[in-house]
């Protein structure tokens, strides 16, 4: 009976109730049924980027699609910015960036560490004119999290705008775009929103719109004008996916009745639980004190083959880890616990990791993960 | 007992075969379990486009993305495009053109015909360097089908690159990518193939690569260069829409029982009956002799309010028609009748038209239509 645990950096595992409002009978999007809907969902999304003054657009894309977005909308020609790189994600907005004929200044962060927040002071200090910074809030390739409301205000200082992808963040990690005075966020809905892949949404706070209004790059199904005099009318621009509409709909009814707060409570207490139970295998974290709540990412163990042990866990059992990416890969092992995860998915996990390991030929006291994590949980509120 | 019937351009109406597909468990799309799935659907959809020397990448995006992608993959700074525009979709591909800075050289064509070949290629021979010709297989807006198969060779013949949107014809109407000599074409999930709306299909042609490689438009999210190269290990460069693809899959998998031929005949079997109860109730064709088998577009009699008689339909019967937009409106009522749509959907619709009509005061002999419906139907295979 192998059942399917995803402890994957997403997609993540969605709840049967969100699985079935995905199932609906499908309905025409010029109705006043589906714009209900898509206007109670809209609102419901400020919840979730915690904002009262910014608007939140649905995206039919993955979250790169948001990102390009955000890079088409907020910038133009002969502009310069800064991009924040400490991982894949990182990366791939400064490729996005130069892909638009950008100049783009980075701060090339090492893997498992996160920026210091003066060091992007320094740049916009040294570098005149830089219109936008973009950021990463968890950084899911190495498994950091960074600092976003101390990076705001030095960036704000300087008169720059702020754009921060949290994909992995929103929905994990507490995230405020109003109090931390952020311009431009994106995620994604096969996170921490409990969804299949398929949306991506952008919130674009009020602070923002005089550059948005005027940048001058080509957008058209990405641009964000359209979609704000859309959202008035209660709808999108474009055909929207309408099954993932009302999925995601049932998925914020889901994070309204837990509460956002208790939501990323909920996070931090997996996440740790995932951290000690790792760390009492003798394992060491990869990311150490910038760990983010969203993942683990556990270091390989000397001659440890993982991604031998990843393999063998996702055929044999149904649990699925993941490995690292590009530079990482056989380097670490990363366990996901965003979203639709409860403690006993975290006991599943941690039994998976040692019985992985085990196999393996790593000397481990089975158990010896699971009573660590038992005892925080049930301590632990 | 209100039942929704989606005879709308778009989204259409799902098998509840394919909604159940949709709400399968998650899975990673980085495993051999997803790559499967995905590679199989997409030797499938190569069989809905009619190719064999084509590949075809699967796009997060509704099929305005796709249109974006195929300006941003084929044409570079400089270039000029040919667009034929009959109606809001052909406008699409101008706007798109215009956006990305191309020069746009427009034949425009009045509402409810179609374009003469002749006149694509009398601009042709007039204008030196016509990077690309975009065409509109289906202008829903309008309700008429173009003869692609006309327009090919006089294109291919000036050494431009043809590009056609068939987001409503592909699973319609017959479509022969090679045959035809169509070097990029594309199709959307929430038309022909009983999809919901998320998913766009692009399909290039062996033919198209040289001038995709070479040009020098910003794209990152629709390269279609990427596409390629992850296509060729079975996957997508972004998160696929994991759930849509299983879903799109389920619903390959009844098109090829039916047999594509048959998915054709079954189309213009049901168009021919729609139109002809139209007919019967004393209606004129918005389309006339250039009337696509997608949806039969109604003019609205002398005095008779088509967008009250819709709305009420909607609200009160579940039948859901759609009325013109932009210069069309109040001037048609449209019926869809692509998808999942069967004899007894045509007899539901034109009852419903009936009813409509009457309850508006419009003279009408009430099972006029239903019995021509009926005769072509149960006489006609």
């Amino acid at each position: 009976m192998k059942k399917n645990y995803l402890f994957t950096p997403g997609p993540t595992m969605v709840p049967p109730e969100v699985s079935l409002a995905e199932a609906q009978p499908m309905i025409h999007h010029r109705t006043p049924q589906f714009s209900q809907i898509f206007y109670e969902l809209s609102e419901d999304l400020k919840y979730l980027f915690q904002t009262k003054t910014g608007e939140v657009f649905t995206l039919m894309s993955s979250g790169t699609g948001a990102m390009e977005a955000c890079v088409a909308n907020v910038l133009s020609k002969g502009d310069k910015a800064l991009v924040v790189i400490s991982g894949k994600f990182g990366e791939r907005w400064a490729e996005l960036c130069k892909c638009f004929g950008i100049e783009t200044i980075t701060i090339d962060v090492e893997n498992g560490r996160v920026v210091d927040p003066s060091e992007i002071e320094a740049v916009l200090q040294k570098t005149e004119g830089i219109k936008a910074v973009f950021t990463t809030q968890c950084e899911t390739s190495t498994g950091v999290v960074h600092d976003i409301q101390s990076i705001s205000p030095l960036v704000k200082k300087h008169g720059a705008l702020l754009v921060v992808d949290s994909i992995t963040g929103i929905g994990v990690h507490p995230f405020f775009m109003d109090e931390w005075n952020i311009d431009v966020a994106i995620t994604g809905s096969q996170k921490g929103c409990m969804m299949p892949p398929g949306l991506a949404f952008v919130c674009v706070n009020s602070s923002a719109w005089n550059v948005i209004e005027k940048a001058d790059l080509p957008r058209y199904y990405w641009d964000f004008r359209k979609m704000r005099k859309e959202l008035k009318n209660k709808t999108t621009p474009f055909t929207p996916a309408v099954s993932l509409v009302m999925a995601m709909k049932t998925a914020m009814d889901m994070i309204k009745k837990e509460g956002i707060e208790n939501v990323w409570k909920r996070h931090a207490r997996l996440a740790h639980a995932t951290r000690e139970g790792a760390r009492a295998l003798g394992l060491e974290l990869f990311a150490g004190e910038y760990s983010s709540n969203v993942l683990t990412a556990i270091k390989a163990p000397p001659g440890i083959d993982v991604d031998k042990i990843i393999k063998r866990l996702r055929d044999e059992t149904g649990v699925t880890f993941t490995g690292g990416q590009s530079e990482l890969k056989g380097k670490i092992i990363r366990i996901g616990h965003m979203g639709y995860v409860n403690d006993f998915d975290v006991i599943v996990a941690i039994a998976a990791l040692e019985k992985g390991l085990s196999e393996a030929g790593y000397l481990v006291e089975l158990g010896k993960g699971l009573s660590t994590v038992q005892s925080i949980l049930v301590s632990k509120k």
